[in-house]
């Protein structure tokens, strides 16, 4: 799978955000989008989602220019998902203040035949029945990653269980992963859920970055601690697009390759809450990307082997 | 300062732990008392307290056998200092029913001459004036380590603002350098506190692992991510002692012992949090501290460099 493409299936969105430094309205937001903004710098993004007749074509083009295929993204009449919240004073939570899903209401994923043999799929947090039907639409993919949410594991837990079964990946957050296999201690709740389908996990701890778990072990990469975060939106979206970006590049699925993504990941997720929105994520070169890598190594760095001197 | 000793300043003490796991009383505690047991593993310690009538001597003479020299804990008339706590189900907070300082109110520490030279100090959690009467009856360290606390850093700022005039390494955490500083953001809350003294300064975040900053930039650790968390009590003091005991060990303040020894304090701290009080921590053998070590070095193994591939 040297070098493939992604492909991404989720939410095509806008924000309103409030945030503490100020209210911004019409964001360009969604999962699918941020995903695929954070993987189009590591290699060819196929995105699949659908938008209202007010979403700007001029974004779409953006996305196109940046090697996102957006032949996938339907335009439905109507308005385009719309999210709207409000970030509490440091950051740390957030409340919804409302969600009109419009388009999205009755958005049925139809993968184009030119998409269907891609080897590295990211299913976005919609509707586990969405997401069956993808993977339904598919050849068999060497990778798949999935995302859900609070909504979907209270609400739907037979058909995620379905979906658990057929996804490589999971990739969730501490509470999530809590609610997922009622269990607090995170060790033996990454264990649970494998034991339930995916071979392979990541719990997202936000600014406390992310643990991965597979057949080998735990491994953990940090968060870039930053002097300026502005807008937390759709750093768990960079996150899985930094990640899958950079496994399709590679071209494996080994387990240092595994783990290595984790820290693309996370530099994507630290890149996207520098800015409201996705601006800074967009605005991200190569050089940055080599940069943030080049700090990350320096923020874990031992210089040899860490054991008992004589 | 080859393999040198270390002189730890502090509370000895009994705790009464209210934990979800049951109601532990007389539980063995104090800052000292766990720094000491910590660093005992790496190297010779010297430890300066206060106990009560009540404190087992079978207690000092297990310290004593760890290479602890106890010769500068004091026996006052009265009871020793008790802590009664409480902890959360999930550990993650507890609150303080009751504190009786009893010897520890007239605590006025005092330096035995044969420790009076030793390289490593670690001043513990008490009052800043205490720390100062500390420093005064020392000859000068290479390494001055102090912890403190929100009660110290509200009611004594100036006080503590001698102290970090003369400390070279705080070790504080994630909540106490907010406060400290003013400053929510904890990249510029350590540039700020840095600028008041020490040139470098550790940030705890429990379970999140530990940033440490100097002039170099920053450096974090990860606390291990365990399957079992029976008492966080001393976690946090037993991360100093871990951490102090290997940079005295190794006997230089180059930027990578410091670093390493962020993985000691870390590797010390993850076993004191899997017993109550100090229990597992004195079990604790140096296969086991190696075992540890490995372990720690498999969760953060990338096996190689992480770079954007071709």
């Amino acid at each position: 799978m040297k070098k493939s493409p992604v492909l991404i299936v989720g939410s095509v969105a806008f924000d309103d955000l409030e945030m503490p430094s100020g209210t911004f309205n019409d964001v360009i937001g969604g999962a699918a989008t941020y995903s695929s903004i954070a993987a189009s710098l590591l290699g060819p993004v196929r995105i699949v989602g659908v938008v209202g007749e007010d979403f700007p074509d001029a974004m779409l083009a953006d996305l196109d220019r940046r090697g996102v295929d957006t032949s996938g993204v339907e335009r439905a009449k109507g308005k385009s998902f719309r999210w709207r919240g409000r970030y509490s004073p440091d950051l740390a939570s957030r409340e919804t203040l409302d969600t009109q899903l419009n388009v999205f209401a009755d958005f049925r994923p139809k993968i184009p035949a030119s998409f269907k043999s891609t080897p590295v799929v990211l299913l976005g947090n919609i509707h586990p029945a969405l997401q069956l039907e993808v993977l339904a639409q598919i050849d068999k993919p060497r990778l798949v990653v999935a995302d859900t949410m609070n909504f979907w594991i209270t609400g739907e837990p037979k058909l995620l269980d379905e979906v658990l079964k057929k996804v490589d990946l999971l990739v969730i957050n501490d509470e999530e992963a809590r609610q997922l296999s009622g269990i607090h201690n995170l060790v033996k709740a990454a264990k649970d859920i494998m034991r339930r389908g995916p071979s392979r996990l990541i719990v997202k701890r936000g600014e406390h970055g992310a643990l991965y778990f597979d057949t080998h072990g735990a491994f953990f990469a940090p968060a870039y601690p930053l002097e300026e975060v502005l807008d937390p939106t759709g750093a768990g979206d960079s996150f899985a697009g930094g990640l899958i970006g950079y496994v399709a590049r590679v071209g494996d699925l080994e387990p240092h390759t595994m783990r290595r993504a984790m820290y693309f990941g996370s530099a994507l997720g630290s890149f996207c809450v520098e800015g409201i929105g996705p601006r800074r994520l967009l605005e991200v070169t190569h050089a940055d990307l080599e940069s943030r890598m080049k700090a990350f190594t320096a923020l874990v760095e031992t210089g040899g082997p860490v054991q008992i001197p004589e």
